[in-house]
């Protein structure tokens, strides 16, 4: 998918929806754990409830990783069933991967040939040939991590060399390593106002949003820096969505959850006139 | 094990060789494809046939995690082997992991809880918070990235604020998230002439030193640099020494490369009165 394909895909939903399938099992409603496989089960019913208002999923790995082998074959089932049921819904891995080229090519192989994500979320620190790698793969994305969401992005990412900060270095250096159609970036929500400064470096690239919702950032503001002619935006929402309720609705509470953010989206969409 | 009892093993054994278990499925010896989980085989006999040479072993998540739900059941089964079978021996994750706060507490049950590894490497990029949760298990370590031995290096562990580069403000920073008894540091030997400037703000952290051997750095370039009063390194070989041989005695193969290194090894050790 193409970054015009993903703005057809936003359009046609009005959303720029991403739901960060987070889906850590202490937290899922416990009726679910007599299931064969409660995480996909939730991810299953979290998916179909919410997939109207939504262009993107995004499991992320660490959830996956702490069950073992069992959380991978959650992880693997859950994205064969977006793939299947879903098709036109982009899905991210959200990995944080990069390491040395042989390592990274074996990461990418992990989730783009073995899995089929659309895409990943990748470290910058380690420079070109970590990323490199995933960059290979025709239709697969990479998004890089700017500038995080967390206290912590304040240690090292405004680490300023003759007035250029490092999270605007690694934009500048990466975005000649692919293309809008392979590179996203991410950019937290936290830090709105910072959007404009990402945008002078990359205006039209698509960029992964989290932070809204639990971690506190406005949508409103998100939009109000961020978006660009091809709405060029993501924005991720987990726990706000997916743990909203805990009863045998859950599904249903989180798909009205999902439909809320969808509004407010569409909301911005025409006022900008992209729909 | 903290950083004095990890000394002792490096006396006992007169090494500080760490060997990587990059065990690629494609580049272990064909007749193992026959056994019922052939990457476990494959490391059970590198394993059984290096441990004599050996501080630590350092299994690299990429060559596991691309295969999948089974790929992490060779990992957990060779992590069980190394503990039950020679338990002094400290057992790195190469995971390079590292996410917001709540997710990285996810990466760190994954590795240290679910799997009893004694180590993580951790990317720095996002922060104190991505990296204290690893922290809040007691023996547990993090390794975190400062400088790589990859030529993407250069593009921003450099980036030069006041003429503090960013791998020197990563150990300043984060050598007050722990103590020298959980956080050691990734250096690279192909930039062994800048273990000079590391040991200027870690003098007394272990070091975790990848790139001799297959990647071209020199393990005496490294000792000449890097070597403290509790030795304080731990050097990395993977392809040179379990990728030696292809043949029905790869395993024999693999122990003669490391009891090499392990000589060499014993003679700096020796000439710097550490033994």
């Amino acid at each position: 998918m193409d970054h015009l394909s993903l703005f057809k895909e936003i359009v046609a939903k009005r959303s720029f929806l991403c739901v960060g399938l987070d889906s850590e099992i202490e937290k899922i409603p416990s009726f679910l754990l007599k299931t064969k496989d409660p995480v996909f089960e939730f991810n299953k019913r979290i998916i179909d409830s919410t997939s109207k208002y939504t262009v993107a999923y995004k499991p992320n790995i660490a959830f996956y990783e702490c069950n073992g082998p069992s959380g991978w074959k959650s992880l693997e089932s859950t994205l064969l069933y977006i793939k299947k049921r879903y098709p036109g819904i982009f899905v991210i891995a959200d990995a944080k991967r990069g390491d040395i080229g042989n390592t990274s090519k074996m990461y990418a192989r992990a989730f783009f040939e073995r899995m089929d994500f659309d895409a990943i979320t990748v470290a910058p620190y380690m420079g070109e040939d970590s990323v490199k790698p995933f960059l290979e793969y025709k239709d697969k994305w990479i998004i890089l991590l700017a500038l995080t969401s967390n206290k912590g992005a304040d240690d090292f990412q405004y680490h300023n060399e003759d007035g250029i900060r490092l999270f605007e270095r690694v934009l500048t250096l990466s975005r000649k390593w692919g293309s809008t159609d392979n590179i996203m970036y991410v950019v937290g929500a936290t830090r709105a106002e910072m959007l404009k400064e990402v945008r002078k470096i990359v205006p039209e690239h698509f960029l992964l949003v989290p932070g809204v919702g639990a971690q506190g950032g406005s949508l409103k503001e998100v939009v109000k820096y961020g978006l660009n002619s091809k709405c060029g935006l993501l924005v991720n929402s987990s726990r706000g969505i997916i743990f909203a309720d805990n009863s045998d609705s859950f599904d249903k509470v989180a798909g009205e959850k999902a439909a809320e953010t969808q509004k407010e989206m569409e909301l911005y969409l025409s006022e900008r006139n992209l729909i």
